[in-house]
């Protein structure tokens, strides 16, 4: 193998073991054992244990952000449905590395680790934006936007331990939740207010998640 | 002063800094010289500045966790509104200490500070649930309250992030996201929908955040 072609097998190996155990559980012999190569042979690639973490969780970032892309067509809470179940489907397979970053794991504090953490979560913001055509959000807006998001991640990790609840209830939740946030913004300022109404003018009543929860609050409030 | 006292006064003299300024930007110097007592003389209290640090975050913890209590008298939505006011006061107190630690510190990784966050949302959590009179929440509202206070401290960082959007305004909204966010799930399942309806069937129309939250949803759906 190729130096690139080796150093890429040997993150695609790492990714698989930080994905499925805590991070810091799993040593450099076992990602030598899992490659097939000795652990010198690691070190000759990737100086230690960080810097194959980091380009691990770059791989992961990459990933999980391609996930966000969606087709600008039909309704908005349709779309934003398909990328939270691609979301999930991403936390699913990385579930305890998932876990162990974001709750503080092995590489926390390390800028190149919060950097790719970010990054993910401005690609989310950046989706979201271009997605309701909208290219310089009031910061109300902004502040509803990153806050779902941050919901969106607290709330793959509270179904993380435990799996209590299904993921797909959890998926259009969100969605909901979305729809929630931002109404419940609107309700208290105009300017985004009247921003909502236009964004949300052409949203089918029924057909989308987001008209389903206005049935159903409205059921559940008489 | 005895040790316990001198302790004490360079905990409080510690948080004072650690608070204004990003923990990671204070030195043990700077603590002695604040506190007018010499750096050998710190180091005879503390090993360090991690357990100074921490010594510091179990003091802010405590002041925390008990601006959560609040008397079980009046709507639930004011209740709500009273403790949001009470965290931005904490929040607004130690702005940069609360950023570098919630956005991961001098002293993450370290299980006493993740301990101690872990304490203060529990007893977020136990005090929301003794509000609401129940003991042994089903799974759908434990994780809508976990995910909410997640969304409190969230926002709450996005705040300080330039402080774009008046404390006062985004106080309300998350007592309005409360509501939303318990709507949404209860709209989803029927046990949560009953549980709701009975905690709530008490909550005055008008004369509390709750009410004022249908009321302009209403019209702003109209």
């Amino acid at each position: 193998m190729g130096v690139e072609e080796r150093r890429q097998q040997l993150i695609g190996v790492a990714l698989e073991l930080f994905s499925r155990r805590s991070p810091d559980e799993v040593s450099i012999d076992e990602i030598a054992s899992a490659a097939g190569i000795s652990r010198p042979l690691v070190y000759h690639y990737f100086p230690g244990k960080l810097s194959l973490y980091e380009a691990a969780l770059k791989r992961a970032s990459d990933d999980l952000a391609s996930r966000f892309t969606e087709p600008h067509e039909g309704p908005l809470g349709s779309r934003l449905l398909r990328v939270m179940r691609r979301f999930f489907d991403f936390v699913d397979e990385h579930g305890p590395g998932f876990s162990a970053l974001m709750r503080g794991g092995p590489a926390v504090g390390s800028s190149t680790t919060n950097a790719l953490i970010d990054s993910v979560r401005q690609a989310a913001y950046d989706q979201i934006l271009a997605h309701l055509g909208i290219e310089d959000p009031p910061a109300r807006l902004e502040l509803v936007i990153r806050s779902w998001i941050s919901l969106v991640e607290s709330t793959a990790l509270l179904w993380l331990d435990g799996r209590r609840v299904p993921r797909a209830e959890l998926e259009v939740q969100l969605v909901h939740d979305f729809g929630a946030l931002v109404a419940v913004s609107a309700a208290q300022d105009e300017e985004l207010g009247a921003l909502m109404r236009r964004v949300f003018k052409d949203e089918p009543g029924d057909g989308g998640p987001f008209g389903t929860l206005v049935t159903r609050l409205v059921s559940l409030a008489s």
